[in-house]
């Protein structure tokens, strides 16, 4: 049973029916999926919390009507870790981190990929066409395999050659456009409307089905804490459909009395591009595009949102209604983020996935979140998706001969660091412990 | 409550109890931990069964005494998928994947690590040593990262990049040794010995605890297959624990009574370095050290077994035992599997991890797996974790101007292969589809 009533304009409220529209016919704004929540307060919730762990547990909150076109690869259902070396190192009491490197492909991408592709083929999409950085066509690409529908994907020039060989293993046709990113959102938008390929871009001003995906992180937060909500939620954002969605998601748990309160959103860029903390510190309630190509470590949040701004104004507008918060960091403190992951919680982040960490320390010490309150910080991408930037940070470890004398010396030269491993690093490697 | 008896020879049948001991003080083979199934019979299991999937659901399974010392990053529980297209391609009804790429580090070596790191807390290691080719390194360096314990890994020279760089940033100490695998296993026992580090080697020769987290999967597998047991279970080997682990969980079940049949073991190598296979093919009872440096695209298989043949003959004494079977697959064979993988069901896997997908396709050809019969391959390690080889395999894409015009163009050339895709490959590309 679906309880999808349809899809309005956030901004001007104009009302669409749930069809293969991509934003307002009117306004041309971000298109939301409106539900009937009068229905959903009498389904028997406690029969779906029991359910096997996973996004399509929660079935009845998403805009599917024929459930035989779900495409899953078992996506969701990632783990919760309660991190108390990071959080002592942090100074915090209380901090989480609800890991999304468990998915499928190795990024939180795949929640919206299943819902926006099991979308596409309830619509009889032939061809799924998607601009994307590297992880939302990963994504797109492996659930189109799933499915055996064809995908195409448009990157822009600079992606690492690891993420573009995973989409092309999984099938794709994949062609890089010369230019920014927005060169691409807007070539997969034409090529979209020319040839009627379902456009699964994951812009919100692209699609709107695809931010239902992501609210599920919400739902299992929810669970996975016992219906305590945390004080503050932090995500890295390049345009924000994920904190988006997760805040749709808190939102609709609360309309069904699941929950007593609403988290406090935190939205992490970084340095080099942050067109969305630059609104919110200077008390904008529109983003502007960023004017300069970003070049940053973590190009999964670099973002100018040059032709669908509203995505940006749309994520700084929850982060106000969530009384949040917005901060920006630099690449040395991204990397940092990715070696305390690792270190101290076992967790292999990606620079871009550890951004949210990187952002929640420094906001801790700038005294901005007290340090009492429970975080839980996003880890969107796993770090084998781009191992380049932290495994410039070591040197090759040193080759001996097989002998423990040998093996001795090598650590005793090693252990000269004040830690185990620091022997490992370059020299000037970017931290202290 | 544990349950655990002690531990047994698999040779002589001497009787230790459950302590830091590495293999038998008699006679030098392999150690295997026994239960109290008397006691086993009385649990409640279908409690068991009703709680959160994952490796420690099944704790009364495992050979841990103080719950307190478990270290978990919620490896298992990974995806059963049910492979329609891949099983058509293969000619063969019904095949699933047990997708042990959704582990936390990205392969199965994640249940051993933590069986095996949390009994080292047991017996209060301060620091942990492992020989290993990559995935196991790396597994035992996020649990040792996790539980706050030092980790010292040695790997042979040619171990990939991507993996070292993992290794590092969990924040082990890697050191490299000349020559082949056996030199970094003899160090490490040696350097155990003789600085009384805990040995977590994943060679059955080396420690009797971590094959009792490879038996999960089995367990898993009965589950997820409502106790239907399948025909065969298809698994890459270089010394086998992980066949040896999933045959004792098979025969644990059905000792339980929760079971009623076993399934056939096949054990799969690479054709440049098979001395499982060769035993097996030659009706000898003892495995032989493979006499050649191994070349091979699937490195975490390739073992030649010098200093633990031992670990060899037991794995090809439980696929005589099971009435199974022991395959070889060249290096093209496992490309064309990755592929298969990642187009037909969304699956990247890496290289090592596709070798039972290439040698069940092969045992169906020769007719040596009926093709009515229910088949489950392994897929046992992330693509990610070593895209090398099958980057190798591809075009970059072609890089176009943002114009409609310019994609139909780029398209129509590449559709001139046979399947969408097909234009991407390097000339000479290994397959035909």
């Amino acid at each position: 049973m679906s309880v999808v009533k349809g899809l309005k304009c956030v901004n001007c409220g104009k009302e669409h029916s749930a069809g293969l529209i991509y934003n307002c016919q009117k306004c041309g704004d971000i298109l939301s999926v409106e539900y009937d929540y009068e229905q959903l307060l009498r389904i028997n919730t406690k029969a779906i919390f029991r359910r096997k762990q996973g996004l399509w547990k929660y079935k009845e909150f998403l805009p599917i009507t024929d459930y035989s076109k779900v495409v899953s690869l078992d996506e969701g259902g990632t783990s919760l870790h309660k991190c108390n070396k990071l959080a002592r190192r942090m100074g915090i009491e209380e901090l989480y981190l609800k890991d999304e490197t468990r998915n499928p492909t190795g990024s939180f991408k795949d929640r919206p990929a299943s819902v926006a592709v099991s979308k596409a083929l309830e619509f009889n999409a032939k061809t799924l066409v998607i601009a994307s950085t590297g992880n939302a066509a990963a994504s797109a690409a492996a659930y189109a395999a799933k499915a055996g529908t064809k995908c195409v994907v448009i990157i822009p020039e600079r992606v690492p050659t690891s993420k573009i060989s995973q989409i092309l293993t999984y099938g794709a046709l994949v062609v890089k456009v010369k230019g920014a990113f927005s060169n691409a959102y807007e070539l997969a938008r034409n090529a979209s409307q020319k040839y009627g390929w379902c456009n699964v871009t994951t812009v919100m001003m692209s699609n709107p089905y695809q931010v239902e995906g992501d609210k599920t992180v919400s739902y299992e937060i929810c669970e996975q804490m016992r219906w305590k909500v945390p004080d503050w939620i932090a995500i890295p954002i390049g345009a924000g459909p994920l904190l988006v969605g997760v805040w749709k998601g808190f939102v609709e748990f609360r309309k069904l009395g699941l929950i007593e309160k609403l988290p406090s959103m935190i939205g992490v860029q970084v340095e080099s591009c942050e067109p969305i903390v630059k609104a919110f510190r200077d008390g904008k309630s529109i983003v502007e595009p960023w004017p300069l190509e970003p070049k940053t470590v973590a190009g999964g949040v670099a973002d100018p949102l040059r032709g669908y701004t509203q995505d940006g104004s749309l994520t700084l507008k929850v982060i106000r209604e969530s009384n949040g918060l917005a901060a920006s960091v630099s690449d040395q403190e991204v990397l940092e983020a990715v070696m305390d992951l690792g270190r101290n919680e076992g967790v292999l982040a990606e620079p871009t996935g550890a951004v949210a960490v990187a952002g929640v320390k420094k906001l801790i010490e700038e005294g901005k979140i007290p340090r009492d309150e429970v975080v839980v910080c996003l880890v969107t991408g796993h770090g084998l998706k781009d191992m380049g930037p932290v495994a410039n940070l070591f040197k090759d470890p040193p080759t001996i001969e097989p002998d423990v004398e040998a093996l001795k010396t090598c650590l005793a030269r090693a252990l000269r660091g004040r830690t185990l491993s620091e022997g490992h690093f370059n020299k000037g490697g970017p931290w202290r412990h």
